[in-house]
């Protein structure tokens, strides 16, 4: 099985950022193909691989799988013996609900602090809405930690797709200097030493294009 | 297993049909409790359910899951023998991309032509945004109806969850009188008279409630 997932840019692509980080560090092979977005031919260039025109897209032979969440569910079934998730059914069930919560939520965070990974904005796009997003995340996050927490330094101990899905989230509390009690500060900083996220960052760092809409 | 439904109500709640719709399509019995939304006590009540205070929740005893795709995640894996998803590798990979697609995208039609079953509003609501959106989730049912429709009427040949994930918009269409093709005329037909649906859209009519802010 030879895997290709197709990415935009790493300072600012939060959707790219995780099925890249999951299948890194369940050490799950792949190729990668960057497509710097919001130029002219970015659409386009997406389009050869997924009529959704947008990224992340895994390519299996001529399977294309597209958005983070699908790709996900179709790396759960292709590699049914990677912890994926967490193995207990009512865990499996949170992190499915809060993978998903992710998934369609939280517009206002995403909005207002958009992911710039190199960038540092303290202070930038705090609203009312997005302390309500931000509330419910580390509201999330302490649930987690304190169920699960006691075997490792991620959501539910060890690493899974949970963690993926919030990766991006923990970023963007970092460029935003965002007020985090102990427990959230820790998460975050264990998401930024995992090594295949340290990998994305030295990456994102060097990209040469800069996107002004991403407040950079 | 007894298994409880928290959804909202019938006319508005566009993310409580999914669910709902695909348990009674495959058979699954559960208990109904239905939460009026919007009111003063709406967030308490659900929040008794889940922390995350959205319906629809699946609740499996002590087991609370919450989020429609996260709910479709849970059942996939606690009923493995039902068709929730097409069997065949590609194919299914297909019903996850377009499922997740819908999940987290199509903002301006749902902002713009909020769901509102019992109502008629034809024209309503239409943007340039909203025209994209409908432009590709219709591009989405003719490629799927032409891949696969020659067994059954639905996106895959048969009731699959994402027939699930698109009825809401089809309901949308109807409500907003959204001009479309033979194909995906057909198709919301075809949603439209799925016995399930014609129960939910029976009990929509009668409800009480009228919400303002979904144009009624």
């Amino acid at each position: 099985m030879t895997l290709t997932l197709i990415i935009g840019n790493k300072n600012y692509s939060s959707w790219s950022l995780r099925p890249w980080l999951a299948m890194r560090q369940f050490g799950v092979a792949f190729n990668e193909v960057q497509i710097a977005l919001y130029t002219p031919e970015s659409r386009q260039q997406i389009q050869r691989y997924s009529p959704a025109g947008k990224v992340p897209v895994l390519l299996d032979g001529t399977i294309a799988v597209w958005d983070s969440l699908a790709i996900f569910a179709y790396l759960v079934e292709q590699f049914p013996n990677l912890p994926w998730l967490p193995k207990a059914k009512a865990i499996r069930a949170i992190a499915y609900s809060i993978s998903a919560e992710m998934h369609s939520g939280f517009q206002a965070l995403r909005h207002h602090m958009p992911m710039n990974c190199r960038a540092k904005f303290p202070g930038k796009g705090m609203t009312a809405a997005v302390q309500t997003d931000i509330d419910r995340i580390t509201a999330i996050w302490r649930e987690c930690r304190q169920l699960c927490g006691e075997h490792g330094s991620m959501l539910f101990g060890q690493f899974t797709i949970a963690d993926a899905m919030f990766a991006p989230v923990a970023l963007r509390f970092v460029t935003y200097d965002v007020c985090l009690d102990a427990v959230c500060s820790q998460y975050v900083q264990a998401i930024l030493a995992l090594p295949a996220m340290q990998d994305w960052l030295k990456a994102a760092e060097v990209e040469a294009e800069t996107l002004p809409n991403f407040n950079y």
